[in-house]
């Protein structure tokens, strides 16, 4: 047991750490700018595209990608360090070719794409000339049951057409998105768990509108959560991913280094608003002395710091079983990464806002969206109820058996 | 002792929530549509003027006003049912003109204006003709400590002139808003809680800036909350409020009947949040069953119903001890409704967007924006730890002089 | 609406909470003196004696009886306020005559019982001169199912015969104990809730066999808990209490004002613990300063007192319905003070040992007790959650039959 | 980075599970029963004299005690999963000589003892022939703060003479008890933490008396936790430990180790009283059902296995940095393992002796003395409070120098 980083996680630790501090932090106020200034609320602001390209030129690039020769090489485990730096900005993902969704996209894509399917997407999508888009999610429905899903992906000679209406299909309204992953029914008579496949959409085929896109707490984000409707959208038959029925199991597979993702960039987003309060509080005074003096302050700040600290653990340990037993085996801690992690964040950011006054629930500092998107993913990628309910059966699992045995 | 409400109150109540049910309700939507295709977000859509015009002829106009005959002649605790009610919807306030900060600036007025100053201000507000705004929070500072107001007026000759920077001036972007009530060191040198006076500024006076509108947490509100420059802004002395030296005392005695008026409004909001949870769990499936077979969502709506009425039965009984024994008596329970009524409203909020997936955190409910408000006025009107503080050292002082008694 | 009690109740309240200060709370530590000393820890102490007939001689006796003429003609709301106060010591109910089990017992015998029940056993639990205890739990299952009851009582000729094991059956270790009330089934066949019936089992019947004294937490109650075995326990047929088959029916009755007198007894514990919290950190020094300035300590009292005047509130509306609209009909509300009130008892007890530091969980205080007494009472009487259904269930009522309506 | 423990470690976790599992668990109930039998309280039981040799001849002994070639030269961080598995029953500690106050006394001797107290004192302790105590806490005051000991320690010739009141002098009412290490004053004219020194005091000194046996929530433990004075106490001069002046430093140092012991014990209960309801639920019905089926039980069960999985991993990385970077850079870390696992401990325990219904609170089951244990662990060794600012002030002191950077 050692809870050292390697030396290779180190080092890239503290350059994505430099590269955040010096350049990222500071130019989110500048993307909020370039933001307003365009016309186009979806298109990659100006700073986007430089820090892009220096990260790219750094060899910061594409370190979520563990899978083959695609990436950087990393493991899980080696990576998470490094995702949780990323998630101190909203802004640090993108920057690094490491952003939801195309980083499942890709994950997808390395492990069950046919050769043409990696040409055509992958390599385009880890080059950072392409976005994708995922489109899992229904209205109206409670998408975490799999039956919910209503989309159809019908064979029809060598194509699928494909009708249905998706909603919170991120990414789908960057300018750059060319590729939509889509969830849908190839076969309603089939096991309840066969019954979907997942089909590769070009963005721009017809059929395919966005209805609109979608806001969590009154923002929106930059590459969008569109409302999808596709009308008789045609592919041809080999744009299936890893054959009919493997919708499910593919979903299921994706899932785990994605959580993983969301939990360290979680711990990120918590440590930057845990140094915002703390910078704050020692900057500001009522009543005679410092905020920092208040008792309460300090047992927000040192409760804070126990929260994450454990959540932090939780989810190395969860990506050390990943890469050691694989990501069925680690079920339940990657159930529970998703729980504990992003209502740390959650509760840390609020401690931080209050800490803030009036100034923490305006855009004056990252802590307002921040607060928004921490909730909005109590709820994204499933939620937090049904892992719950995932880590329930897993350990009733255990003395089910025996259930009468003395203990 | 007996929890009924007087009749009065009771017709009260079912008249505005058959309008709130029959119209208010309904028109949310509209509202929002006539927001967006507006080129001005700060104008009134056509559709409140025209409730309110329906509401003022129905007599259900200036319910809050409690005092003198300016109003209905209704208590606190007979408007803090109807003030539930109103609570319900976001727009319902105003739709009555019992909207913040019109409600504390016309109590100001009646209480304390004089004729002059009632005629030019108070009677338009109570007429519906102008609005008004209130300016007291400053940037940067911890503004529930009074010390840390520093913007100053001064007097000049026959004027007082006035420099400083204010924000959260809720109301001011309002086209209709005609008067600012500025809250200022008149006497730096005079003791703490005697250097503030409070001023009365016409809007279109020359020196009032609107910097710009604050949002919170991504929203903005259609009255705006202004960050305000005031640049040698000068009116003539008859527009100080009550008195040099009044300020502190003024901003104390104009918050208990708002914050009263907050804590039913969360009622409001916490009860809506509970229904539309409620409707939603029973119509939606997952797993097999409807989502309201599901314990854990049982126990939420439990649970929320017990922490509801508690909050009510709080409030209730703090509008009942301003109108026995006055606000003054009253701090320790207008100190807690702030508190309690406003976390019980966002917690409720919150298992309402938990029970509706993703759909709960987009706008197509009223509770995203609910959740960010309440969060917001968990900090607005003095954030909760003040209050807290304030209640502790009351309950301390019940014993600070006779601590070794035995008990 | 009001909220002040009536002056019958204040001048009640005032007399008890002298009594309670003067004699009960300084008695704690001589009646627990006296229980060390005597050689069976189940007989009344010579303090308590005294007490009870001053008590009975000041007219401060059977104030829980609201039932015809044979109390202090109280109603539940009356008497709300008086329990609270004699809930301030553990020792509180005895003194007054208005002690669990034997209150609800009274009850049931005053409002079910035969003229020849009443005689035999009414008046002598009013007058003072022996005890009683009620036997409906069952062990090894979940007793908050009433088809769980497996205690049979089977008529035999002119007797019926009881046979069963019994557990938390309170009072029966008292020497004064008469009476024990049975739960037990007298018709498997019948309906699930007429299947049982209650009867009046003298304490000294052959075939009562008192197996032990349960505790809870490392206590032991002078009244006993007992496990209890029936073997052919033989009582004539005119024992049956209302009938065969009402059973079920008297136990939902008989708990409405019981969980009010245990909402009001939390309520006067927690007032209890928030006094020793608050004049406890009055007089500690730590770190050159009184414990009483520390923030953190200072948020303690502060949401006591606000978790306090909520839950007193929600018992005594709760009061106020059984006595205006019925057990029945404020079956929300009876179970909500269950939960809330003693809910808040433990948590504001728990805070107030936290402030005690060693002391606290020592017997120094009375705090180690009722901390653990109030964690038994989430359970007994049923725990936690059934209440929390029973509120969720009737709360999805209100909204069954119109699933789909827009709000 | 590596999540698995030693191979070392894990045979050592085997066999101390086997060894917890088949002979101590259900040894529990006898030692009850041999203790009720017995006519002092305090004497060890035979069953656990047996179970003692058997652990003492199979090695599993001392293991907790890490210095030179004492023990069995574990690591912190080897030693860590061990007490995790010792404290899944309240008798572990004790079997395998692993148990508070010796161990946290042999380490004291161990590192600062001279060759002629390591002789006298702490061969016997290694060898399980005599026990210790430890006696710091006095009545009165927040023993947290070292300012408040007044017990003191006078050189008088050739000796030092102790006068003081202690208490929570734990395990001093084992009859095997010899040893007591007394903190107290030498020298009040010093620096406030060089005031201290601690002294080795044989049990049997003329002076010594306990007062009484504390109980915490109607619980005592077999090794008493002593309410102690010394009237002129007089040892010699050699008895000093360390030197004068030493006192407040070895107890910062005894702290480290001790806290992770309680950190990792605390998880051994959270874990056993995981088991107990898992296994319960499984087994009760009520209302149609396994109690197993409910969801508001799945939520507890799940969230303890997260809460529980996330402490662990905190106590075990603050083993590592004990062992890697020693007690005082892991000062962070050690405060927070004694908040978070005691706290997970309480919470786990008090579900799942809600899952037990009125079985929870009886002695039928080590649920109650365990809830009992772990909230009194919450304040001894300093409560939680002492340990968040600790952690609040190293969190504010990375930011002190620099409060006003851009973040």
């Amino acid at each position: 047991m050692d809870f050292e980083y390697s030396q290779r996680t180190n080092e890239l630790v503290q350059r994505v750490r430099h590269f955040m501090t010096d350049q990222v932090i500071p130019a989110e106020a500048v993307y909020e700018a370039q933001l307003r200034e365009q016309t186009d609320y979806h298109q990659v602001p100006r700073i986007m595209q430089e820090m892009k390209a220096e990260a790219h030129a750094a060899g910061l690039w594409n370190l979520a990608m563990t899978h083959g020769d695609w990436g950087a090489g990393l493991s899980n485990l080696d990576y998470a360090p490094i995702a949780e730096e990323m998630g101190r900005s909203i802004l640090g993902n993108e920057v690094f070719n490491c952003a939801a969704p195309d980083t499942g996209n890709m994950e997808l894509l390395a492990l069950f794409g046919s050769p043409e399917q990696q040409n055509r997407w992958l390599r385009p999508l880890l080059a950072g000339d392409m976005k994708s888009s995922f489109a899992m999610t229904e209205p109206d429905v409670a998408s975490s049951d799999a039956r919910n899903i209503a989309t159809s992906i019908e064979r029809d000679g060598g194509s699928y057409v494909i009708n249905g209406r998706k909603w919170f299909t991120s990414g789908i309204c960057d300018p750059a998105c060319a590729l939509i992953i889509v969830m849908g029914v190839t076969d309603p008579a089939a096991p309840t768990y066969r019954q979907q496949s997942m089909v590769l959409v070009p963005r721009n085929s017809p059929g395919v509108t966005i209805v609109r896109d979608l806001p969590y707490f009154g923002y929106v984000d930059r590459m969008g959560h569109g409302e999808v409707t596709f009308t008789d959208v045609r592919v041809p038959a080999a744009s299936i991913l890893a054959g009919e029925g493997e919708g499910f199991a593919l979903a299921q597979g994706r899932l785990g280094p994605g959580r993983m993702h969301y939990g360290m960039r979680a711990i990120g987003m918590a440590e930057r608003a845990l140094e915002l309060l703390t910078r704050r509080v020692l900057a500001r005074r009522a009543f005679g002395a410092p905020l920092s003096d208040r008792g309460v302050i300090r047992e927000w700040i040192a409760r804070s710091r126990i929260e994450i600290d454990e959540a932090r653990l939780l989810v190395l340990r969860a990506a050390w079983l990943m890469d050691t037993v694989g990501n069925k085996a680690a079920r339940t801690e990657v159930a529970a990464i998703k729980v504990s992690a992003m209502g740390v964040a959650h509760r840390v950011i609020d401690r931080a806002i209050q800490g803030h006054g009036g100034a923490g629930v305006t855009d004056d500092t990252p802590l307002a969206r921040l607060y928004a998107l921490s909730r909005a993913l109590r709820i994204a990628d499933g939620p937090d109820e049904v892992h719950l309910r995932t880590i329930a059966r897993l350990e009733l699992a255990k003395y089910k058996t025996e259930p009468h045995s003395v203990a």
